[in-house]
C-alpha cells in the first residue's frame, strides 16, 4: 500500500461513500490493518475543505452535552451563562450525574432532558432532531466514536482533548467532517489562555520577526488522581491510558504554538521524533498500593508510559517545535509556552516573560505590551471569563467564542484538521518511542491545502 | 566493518602501536573513511582504564598555555594566582599576543618563555621536558591535534570545549590518553558553576530521589561576535564552524547534568535524536554585510546551521537528557539546567528555583538549602573564585580543582571519556539532523567500564 493514495484505497475497497467509517465498522477494522505508511495521507485529495468553512448561522445554538464526570459539569455551568445557548440534553452513563447536572440548571431558562443507563444512550441523544451541537467530555476512547456519530447525525461536534487516540481515528474525524460539512472542534482551551492569546497577536503583528522555534508542554503531577479510586476516573480509564508510551496529552502545549506558526494554514508539520524516559513512578505506585489492596494487583503487573516524554517536530517551513509531557513527577505545574523569533522572545512558566533582545522586559514595559497586544476577545469577555472561571477563564472564552462563531456563521478557530493533527502526535510519538526514537512523517490531514488555507482569526467576527 | 572491534581493526592495520594517530596521519585518514557504524566502539576493549586514574603527585605543576586570543589570557591570569603553579611557556600564532600575556605576568614569580610565529610553534613547546600540563585554548580544529601531541610528549592535556569535532578525534583522544596514561581533561567550566555544583551535591544526597530527566542548553546570542571582523575570531574560524548543522557546542549544558546522572560512571548514553530548525539568521546577516563589503561575499554564499537545535538522549538506565543550542536568536542568555526526579526538582535560567512537590521554595527555604548543599570546594575557594572572576567564578574553581588534583595525585573530575562523549554529541547530532532526525547510537568510549567506574567526586581530596 506504500505511497498509494488513501482515497484510492477507499474507492477501490468500495466502501468510501457508504458512511461506514465509524468505530467498529468493517472499514475501520480494515484500515487498522493497513501498514503504518499507508496512513500518512500522502497525496490525499480532500472531498471538501473544512478549513475556513462557515456553517449556516444559528440564532440559538441548541446543545446536548455528553460526559458529566470531571469536565462536563463545568461546561454545563459555562454554557448556561452564554447568550444564545439552549442546553437541551444531558447524557452520562450514570443517572445520578445527569440528575446532578439537571439540578445545576434549575432556575435557569434551560430545560435539559436526561439520557443515561446504557453505554449507547448518547446515540439516542445524537439522533434528536432539535440539537445543533454535541459537546463531548467523556473518556478518551469515546471521543472519536461520539464525534463521528454526532456529525453523521447532522450535528456539529465539540470534543474534549485528545479528539482521537489513533491515526485511524484522526482520519475518521477528517473524512466525516468533510463529507457531512459539520464542524469538528477539539476543545483545546489553552488556545484561549491570556498570555497565549497575547503572544498570538504579537506574532501576527510582527513582534517576534520570523518565528524560528516554539515550545509547549503539559507537565502536571496527576499521579495521585490516576491512582485515586474514589475521586479518580470511571473504571480507572485514565490510568489505563498510561499503558501506552508516548506523549498522550500533546494538545495543551501544541494548540497555542501551532496557531502562532500557522500550522495547517501556511505551514505544516513534516516529521517528528519522540523520546521517553523509563517509568520510575507509576508501576512503583501500583505495586505499593497492591501490597495493601488486591484491587491494584491488575495494575501492578502492567508497564506504564515513560515519565517524561520529549517530542520534537520539524515543519515544512523549517521551524522546530518542542513538546513535553510529564504527569507523574512531583514538580510545579508547567504548561511551557515559548516563542523564539528573529526579533523577539516570549516564555511562560513559571511566570510570563518577554524580551526584545538580551534583557527581560520590566514590569512597566510588560504593562505597555499588554495594552498593545490584548486581543479583542479578551477586551470583550476577558473579565466575565475570569468571573465565571474554568481554568482561570480560558474555558469560558473558548465556549463563548465557539457559540459566537456558530451564531454568526463564522469559521471556527479550531477545525477538524487541527483536531486530527494535534491528536495525531500521540500515536506518532508512540511509534517513535517504540522505534528507538527514529523519526516518522506526520500525515498532512489537509490534503495539501495547508499551503493556501487562511490563518486562524484572532479578532472578533473576522 | 560493522560490529568489528575497533581495536582489532587497529591491530590488523598494523598501525596501532606506532603512535601515528595524530591529525592528518595515515591512520586518521583511513579511519575517516570507515563506515559510521564502525566508529561506535561496540565491544571495544580498553587498553587501560583512565576513569579514576590518579597520576603521580606533582609538587609544582609546570604549565604551558597555547592559544592567547579570547579565552587564553583569562587562563594566564587565573593560573598565575593558584598556589603550586608555574607558568613556564606561552604560545600563540601571533607574537604580540604572547608578548601581551608575558606582560600580564610581570611582577609575579612566573617567567614564561614565548612561542609563536609558526602554526607548529606549539609542538616545540610541547617537546620541552620541564612541563607537566599543556593548557589549550585555541580554535576548535586544533584542540584534538594539540591534546594528542601534548600527551604523546608526556604531558597532561587540559583542553577547551569542545575537545573534539569528529568521532575520529574523540577516539584519538581516548586511545592516546589510555596508551600514554596522561590525563586529558576538557575544560568544561560550567561543571563548576555554583547552582550546578549545589544540585550535584543534592543529587548525590538523595534530594531528587531517582533522577528521571535532565536538561541543559547553550543559548547565547553571538551573532554579532561571529560576524565581527575586528573583535571576532582569527580567520573567522568560529563563523566557519557554523557551516556544520547540529549542536556544535553541547558541553556547557551537558557537563553538569552528565555528572548528576553519573554518565560514564554508572550510566551511559544509549542513543540520541537531534533536530534543527532552518537558518533564518546567519546567511541573511552574511548577505546583508556582503552588500556593503566584498569581504563577506564568501560567507554570503554558504549554508549555515539551523538556528535552534534540540537534541534528546536516552541513557542505558532509562533517563532522558534534553540539550539545546541556539547562538543567534536575540533572547536572554540561558544555560538551562533542569534536574527532575521522583522526589524533587530544580531549574536554572532565568533564576534558580527548587521544589520539593508542587510549589517553589521560598527565599528562606532556598537559603537553608544553600547552607545544607554548598559543596566543600565552594566553601573553600568560592569567595576567592568570585573575586578573581572568569564567568562569575566558575573558571577559577575549575582551574583550582585541576591543579589541586594534580598536586595531590587525585583523579580529575573530568576524564578523557567525558571529553570524548560530551564532544561526540556534535558529530552525532550532525548525523541525525542530516538524516531527518533519525536516532543514532552513542559510542561507549569506556569500553563497558561505565558499569563499574566510580562517580565523579564532589568533595575535596576524595
Amino acid at each position: 500500500m506504500k505511497k498509494n493514495q488513501r482515497r484510492e484505497f477507499l474507492k477501490s475497497s468500495g466502501l468510501a461513500s457508504l458512511g461506514l467509517f465509524g468505530a467498529g465498522s468493517a472499514l475501520a477494522q480494515e484500515f487498522d490493518q493497513l501498514p503504518f505508511e499507508a496512513k500518512k495521507g500522502l497525496n490525499r485529495i480532500q472531498s471538501f475543505n473544512m478549513s475556513g468553512y462557515a456553517a449556516p448561522k444559528l440564532d440559538v445554538v441548541r446543545v446536548g452535552i455528553v460526559g458529566l464526570g470531571m469536565r462536563g459539569p463545568g461546561a454545563v455551568d459555562r454554557l448556561s451563562k452564554i447568550e444564545g445557548v439552549q442546553i437541551k440534553a444531558l447524557c452520562d452513563l450514570l443517572p445520578d450525574r445527569v440528575a446532578k447536572a439537571q439540578k445545576m440548571l434549575e432556575g435557569t431558562d434551560h430545560q435539559a432532558e436526561g439520557y443515561s443507563g446504557s453505554v449507547y444512550s448518547w446515540k439516542t441523544m445524537c439522533e434528536r432532531d432539535d440539537l445543533d451541537l454535541i459537546y463531548i467530555a467523556t473518556p478518551w476512547e469515546w471521543h472519536t466514536p461520539m464525534a463521528v456519530y454526532a456529525m453523521e447525525s447532522g450535528k456539529h461536534a465539540a470534543v474534549e482533548v485528545p479528539a482521537a487516540r489513533t491515526l485511524d481515528e484522526c482520519w475518521q474525524l477528517v473524512e466525516t467532517s468533510e463529507r457531512t460539512k459539520k464542524h469538528c472542534m477539539q476543545l483545546e482551551n489553552c488556545c484561549y489562555d491570556f498570555f497565549e492569546l497575547m503572544t498570538l497577536k504579537m506574532a501576527r503583528e510582527g513582534f517576534f520577526g520570523e518565528v524560528v522555534h516554539v515550545e509547549g508542554a503539559y507537565i502536571h503531577d496527576l499521579l495521585w488522581l490516576n491512582f485515586d479510586k474514589e475521586k479518580g476516573y470511571q473504571g480507572m480509564w485514565r490510568l489505563k491510558e498510561n499503558y501506552r508510551n508516548g506523549n498522550l496529552y500533546p494538545t495543551h502545549g501544541l494548540g497555542p504554538v501551532c496557531q502562532i506558526l500557522n500550522i495547517n494554514r501556511g505551514d505544516q508539520m513534516d516529521y517528528l521524533t519522540s523520546l521517553s524516559s523509563h517509568d520510575f513512578q507509576m508501576k512503583k505506585e501500583a505495586q505499593r498500593l497492591a501490597q495493601e489492596d488486591m484491587f491494584w494487583a491488575e495494575y501492578a503487573s502492567k508497564s506504564y508510559r515513560g515519565n517524561m516524554n520529549t517530542t520534537v517536530v520539524k515543519t515544512k517551513n523549517g521551524k522546530s517545535i518542542m513538546i513535553q509531557h510529564d504527569v507523574t513527577s512531583p514538580r510545579p505545574y508547567s504548561r511551557l509556552h515559548v516563542v523564539s523569533g528573529t526579533e523577539g522572545y516570549a516564555q511562560k512558566y513559571p511566570e510570563p516573560k518577554v524580551s526584545k533582545g538580551h534583557s527581560w522586559m520590566k514590569e512597566e514595559e510588560m504593562k505597555e505590551l499588554e495594552k498593545k497586544y490584548t486581543p479583542e476577545i479578551v477586551q470583550k469577555v476577558g473579565d466575565l471569563a475570569k468571573e465565571v472561571g474554568g481554568h482561570g477563564g480560558m474555558d469560558f472564552m473558548m465556549d463563548w467564542r465557539l457559540i459566537d462563531c456558530l451564531r454568526h456563521g463564522l469559521p471556527l478557530d479550531q477545525d477538524v484538521y487541527d483536531a486530527a493533527l494535534w491528536s495525531a502526535i500521540s500515536p506518532l510519538s508512540e511509534w517513535s518511542v517504540a522505534n528507538r526514537s527514529n523519526s516518522i512523517d506526520v500525515p498532512d490531514f489537509t490534503g495539501g491545502h495547508w499551503k493556501t488555507n487562511a490563518p486562524v482569526p484572532i479578532t472578533l467576527r473576522g
